[in-house]
């Protein structure tokens, strides 16, 4: 069967100029054209994690599979290189399912003009495991990284957040075309996707640039979805604990110096709302602003892999 | 415990001249210093598929995670330039047995010089899942691949075959450093490494090349493995039916021009023997060499994942 599936990739996907050699091989080759560096990136969808089989299209299951990862370079401005579908299918149905994953996720890898380059397909009688890896280019201005926010940087987001379970977490846009563009126009000191929750990925990206972020809470964009969501639980939480702990938004976080964030907010240059939302500060920590220059600690909520 | 996990590796992994960034970011960061090409390779491992969990060492399970890619990097003589792992790990247990994967897995890493980047850490309630991609150089003399056979060379595998199943199937050496040897010192037309079976990925190398592989059955290496399995099994199969059909003996085949394989196996470079064990021929599919010039076909056996 994995000669089946390879045979109908070869069918399905295009010749791409980066691919010397596509799916059937031991492995991959791939064109770099003399590049210095490069970024890669993994990430492991899961049923019953990451989705609901039993309750979703399949397709937008392969979609999100790779808008994770398309995310992920975004949040490093990375121009995407090529990609490698690893699949863990469950025996009865797989091949349709697998073919399903890809009619999902080919559209969008088209639309970054992203060749899927390899894989591997397997069988079992567990639970659909996709995984997929992405390579990316990284460009003159050097990759975006988590760790070079300064005191002073504005923090700017895009989009809103709260309540993707509503939907979004499935089929949200990758915001890559837009980090891309940014990072071309601005100069951006770190960034960082949302895919844990807005304030945990606040924390990630104080700690790795061993600064603290204040946050301005009334200024954080709630999505109408957060407020739905709030509504329909009814358990206490409100829409902008949503916005703040939900996760898998896929926004961006930018940490811009205060001159270029007051250009890229009188630019919006996005079709989605770039807020500024908070700046980084030396102290280390996620704060949150209260009135005449106070502040108190804020609690970084959001999705953790929980292990026993 | 993500975080826990990554703060254990980042004091586990010693820098590495080829890593620019590595776990702990959205993506990592690799020097390329002006390659032209890479390979990309990918392999997904499966608690009750590729080993069972509950019988053997973790460690043991990492190891082979990342030796299966090692081996697809041999089957290109592609020598490595860094990898990155995805984990899908059972909730109870789960740390422990992510530090006991790595303590497998990064000795072997060790030895081919091969740093691990990054990766993905999840926890689910299904059974561990671990997938590696690798990343390996193209030398000057560029990537072998499965489709280069031509009539009249010879093939020549490397060490024996069958009943991989007894143990060897965990703790196999990758032939990655004799690959790279052999395509140092010969010129080599094709090349496979042996995961679902002996000839089953003869079959493979053949249709790839679109020729056909004549095989001399009484001069195929058979691993005493393949005798015990089958004096256990007494279900009427050889041990030459175990050499050419278990597989996961991670051994090479290579297609070799006459005269380079003549002298291949005359200087034996290698700590493992090498053995001639057929020739490619126009007319394709798979041949059992017979007396008198004479053929009949063989037929490829060996392990597929079967889908309903």
């Amino acid at each position: 069967m994995e000669a089946e599936l390879i045979a109908l990739l070869r069918r399905r996907i295009a010749p791409h100029p980066l691919v010397r050699l596509g799916p059937g091989d031991d492995a991959a080759v791939l064109r770099l054209a003399g590049a210095e560096e490069c970024v890669v990136t993994v990430d492991l969808l899961m049923d019953h994690v990451d989705f609901e089989l039993a309750e979703v299209d399949p397709r937008r299951v392969g979609r999100k599979a790779l808008a994770v990862n398309l995310s992920d370079l975004a949040a490093m401005a990375s121009p995407p290189l090529a990609g490698v579908v690893a699949l863990a299918l469950p025996r009865r149905g797989g091949m349709d399912l697998a073919v399903a994953l890809y009619d999902g996720l080919l559209p969008l890898a088209e639309r970054y003009d992203l060749p899927i380059a390899g894989g591997d397909t397997n069988s079992w009688d567990g639970p659909l495991v996709i995984g997929i890896t992405l390579l990316g280019k990284v460009t003159a201005r050097g990759p975006l990284c988590r760790s070079g926010a300064r005191p002073g940087d504005r923090i700017v987001v895009t989009g809103s957040f709260g309540g993707s379970l509503l939907g979004r977490h499935l089929d949200f846009e990758p915001r890559l075309a837009e980090a891309l563009l940014l990072a071309e126009r601005y100069r951006l000191h770190a960034g960082i996707d949302v895919s844990d929750g807005l304030s945990l990925d606040l924390a990630h990206l104080a700690e790795e640039s061993r600064c603290g972020i204040l946050v301005d809470l009334p200024s954080v964009p709630v999505a109408d979805d957060a407020r739905r969501l709030a509504e329909q639980r009814a358990d206490g939480s409100t829409a902008l604990d949503h916005a703040l702990a939900d996760g898998e938004d896929f926004e961006l976080i930018l940490a811009v110096p205060p001159d270029e964030a007051r250009r890229m907010l009188a630019d919006q240059p996005l079709g989605v709302p770039l807020t500024e939302i908070g700046e980084v500060i030396a102290e280390p920590g996620l704060w949150q602003r209260l009135d005449a220059g106070r502040r108190i600690p804020l609690l970084p909520r959001g999705y953790q892999h929980e292990l026993r």
